[in-house]
C-alpha cells in the first residue's frame, strides 16, 4: 500500500510499504510486519488523515519515531470483527497493554508499555490503510462529515482539561495561542459559561475564534490582567512565560502544548502564588464525539487543504508554514 | 533598640534602630517609622527568631528587601490591646490590605497589597521588639516553650500542603530533600497516614526525620521508581530535575521551595504524563499550632545553636553553611 514513512531523517512516499519481508531495508514502528488485522486489530481504510504539529515535531526529532506518522484520522473497517466491517470509525491514539493498573483504570494514555500510532512503537495513518486495536475504535455518527470527524483527535484533547479540572460559569479564561489547538480549547472551554478571552498574534485566526463567540485580544494589545484560568497553547517559551504572568494567585495553568528541548524560566512565581499547573494531553473521544454530533463545537473553518496522499511532502511543508490552519490528507 | 539591620548590600547590628528620624539616614522597610504599636498593630518582646533559607536569599537579593530581616519568631505582647498585653504570641507574616478581595476569603497570604514582615516592606523580628497587626496575633499553648513555638512559621508551611491538596491513606509520597523544611513536610504528611519516604544526601538529616517513622533513603542510593506525590524542598534545580522524574503519570509535584533566578529545564515530562504541579507557600498558623500542642510533630531536634541577637552576624554565618540545622536568635 501506499505510506509516507519517516526514517529519522527524511519523510518520503512508498509505494509499497511495508517492504516485502525478504527483502525488506525498511524497518518501521511495525518491524516490517504486514498491517493487517488480527484478531485484537481490526485494519482501517484512511478516509482523511490530519497533520499535527506533534507530526511537525516528529520530523525534528521527537521522540525518536520511526514509520509511518499520523495520528487525526478518520476511516473505515476493512478487515476485523463482522459487526464493525464498513463501519466508519475513529479510533484513540494510545495503544495500552490492557494489563496494567493504568489500562485497568481507562488511563491506557498514561500505560508504560503502550503504543501510540505514528508517534511510538506503532505505524499510523498517513497511509491508505492502518492497523488498530479494536478496543481503541470508536463508531463515528452519520451525521457527522469526515472533515468533522477528522478533528476527533485534536477536539478530545481540548476536552481534556474538562476532565482534568472543575470550570465555573463565570471563570476568567484566557487561553494563549490562536491556533488550532487554542481555537479548539477555547471553543471547549466556552462551553462551560466560562469568559474565555483568545489571545494571539494573528488578525483572522481570531475571528475564526470570534465566531465561536469567545473574545479575542491581539498579543499587541496585551495589558497585564490576571485570569482565573489560563491555558498555554502556543507551545513557545514566551507563551510559557506570559502565561505564568498571566494566573491570579491560588489560579491553574494549562500546559496544553509541549515545548521540545529546555526551557528557561523562573518557576518561583508559582511557588509565591501557590499557583496548580496541570499538564494536559490526550483526552477521551468520547465527550468530542458527542459535542461534534450536537454541533456545538465548529471545526471545519480550520480547514486550510486537502492534499492526495501523494502529495503528502508538500502537504507537510504546507503543515509547517507559520500561520497554515490544518491540512489534511486523503489517500 | 537593637537590631539587626539590611541595606540591600551589608547586614549590620544596630545599636539604635531606627534613627532618630531628623538624624535618619537609616530607612528601612517602616521607612524609619519608630516601630510602635498603633490602633490595629502590637508591639512584641521578641523571645526567639529563626533563621530561615527565605532570609539567606535575601542577603543575596531576593525581594530587594531593606530594614530588620526576620519572620519566624516567638514573643510577648509589650504595647497593644489590654486582653493581649503580656500574652505569649506567634503572627502570620503576611499583612493583608484588608479590604480586597483575598483578604476577604482569608487569603490575606495574596493580597496585592500585603507587606510581609522581613521580607516585603515590613520590619521582622531579629530586633528586641516588632510591631505586628493585631489581627496576625495567634496566642501560644502553656504547653509549648518558646523553642517549640519558634517552629509555628515552618511548620504552617508545611501543613500548606494539606490545605492544598487531597492526601489519602497509603498514597505514596517522596520527600525530596533532608533539611528543615523538608524534615516538616515529611512529618506532616506522614501524620495523613501515607507512605512517606524521605530522600536526602546527609545521613545524620536522615537520621531525625527517621524518628517521626519517616522512611529515608541517601541520594546516592536512590533508584528510578514513581511516587503518587512528590515534594521538592531541596531548593536546587538538580531536585527539581529529580522530582519531576519521580512523579507517577497523573501524580502531584509540590512545589515547596523557590529557587532565585532561572531554571533551565524541559516542561515537556509535565504534559506528556499530565502531572499536576502545585506551588506550596505560607500556611495557616492554627493547625501547626495544635499539632505542636499535642505534640504530633517534633520540632526541638532541629535546632542547632541559640545565638544572642549582638552575635547575629555570626549566627547568619553559621546558619548559610552547608548542612546545618535551625540557628536562633535570643534578644
Amino acid at each position: 500500500m501506499r505510506a509516507l514513512y519517516w526514517d529519522g531523517h527524511e519523510l518520503s512516499l512508498q509505494s509499497s510499504y511495508p517492504a516485502p519481508i525478504q527483502e525488506a531495508k525498511i524497518v518501521g514502528a511495525t518491524g516490517g510486519r504486514p498491517a493487517s488485522a488480527d484478531k485484537q486489530s481490526a485494519l482501517i481504510k484512511v478516509h482523511l488523515a490530519g497533520v499535527c504539529s506533534t507530526d511537525l515535531q516528529i520530523f525534528k526529532g521527537y521522540m525518536d519515531f520511526r514509520g509511518v506518522p499520523g495520528h487525526e484520522f478518520v476511516g473505515s473497517v476493512s478487515e476485523g470483527p463482522e459487526n464493525l466491517r464498513g463501519q466508519r470509525v475513529v479510533a484513540e491514539i494510545n495503544f495500552g497493554c490492557g494489563e496494567c493498573e493504568h489500562c485497568a483504570r481507562g488511563l491506557a494514555r498514561h500505560c508504560a508499555n503502550r503504543k501510540v500510532m505514528g508517534i511510538l512503537g506503532a505505524d499510523g495513518a498517513f497511509a491508505e490503510k492502518v492497523s488498530i486495536p479494536i478496543a481503541n475504535l470508536h463508531l463515528v455518527p452519520s451525521n457527522l462529515s469526515d472533515e468533522e470527524a477528522v478533528f476527533t483527535e485534536p477536539l478530545a484533547a481540548a476536552f481534556e482539561i474538562l476532565e482534568q479540572v472543575q470550570v465555573d460559569p463565570g471563570n476568567e479564561i484566557l487561553v494563549l495561542g490562536d491556533g488550532k489547538l487554542g481555537n479548539l480549547c477555547a471553543q471547549v472551554l466556552k462551553l462551560t459559561g466560562a469568559n474565555v478571552t483568545a489571545l494571539g498574534k494573528h488578525r483572522d485566526k481570531l475571528k475564526l475564534i470570534e465566531q465561536s463567540g469567545v473574545r479575542t485580544m491581539l498579543l499587541n494589545d496585551w495589558k497585564p490582567k490576571l485570569y482565573d484560568m489560563v491555558v498555554e497553547a502556543t507551545g513557545s517559551e514566551s507563551g510559557l512565560k506570559l502565561a505564568i504572568s498571566a494566573v491570579r494567585p491560588r489560579g491553574t495553568l494549562i500546559l496544553k502544548s509541549t515545548i521540545a528541548g529546555e526551557h528557561h524560566l523562573s518557576l518561583a512565581p508559582l511557588v509565591i502564588h501557590e499557583v496548580t499547573v496541570i499538564g494536559s494531553r490526550c483526552g477521551l473521544f468520547a465527550p468530542a464525539l458527542e459535542a461534534l454530533q450536537e454541533k456545538r463545537v465548529s471545526v471545519t473553518p480550520l480547514i486550510e487543504k486537502v492534499y492526495p496522499l501523494a502529495e503528502g511532502i508538500e502537504a507537510v511543508a504546507h503543515a509547517a508554514k507559520q500561520g497554515s490552519r490544518k491540512i489534511l490528507l486523503r489517500p
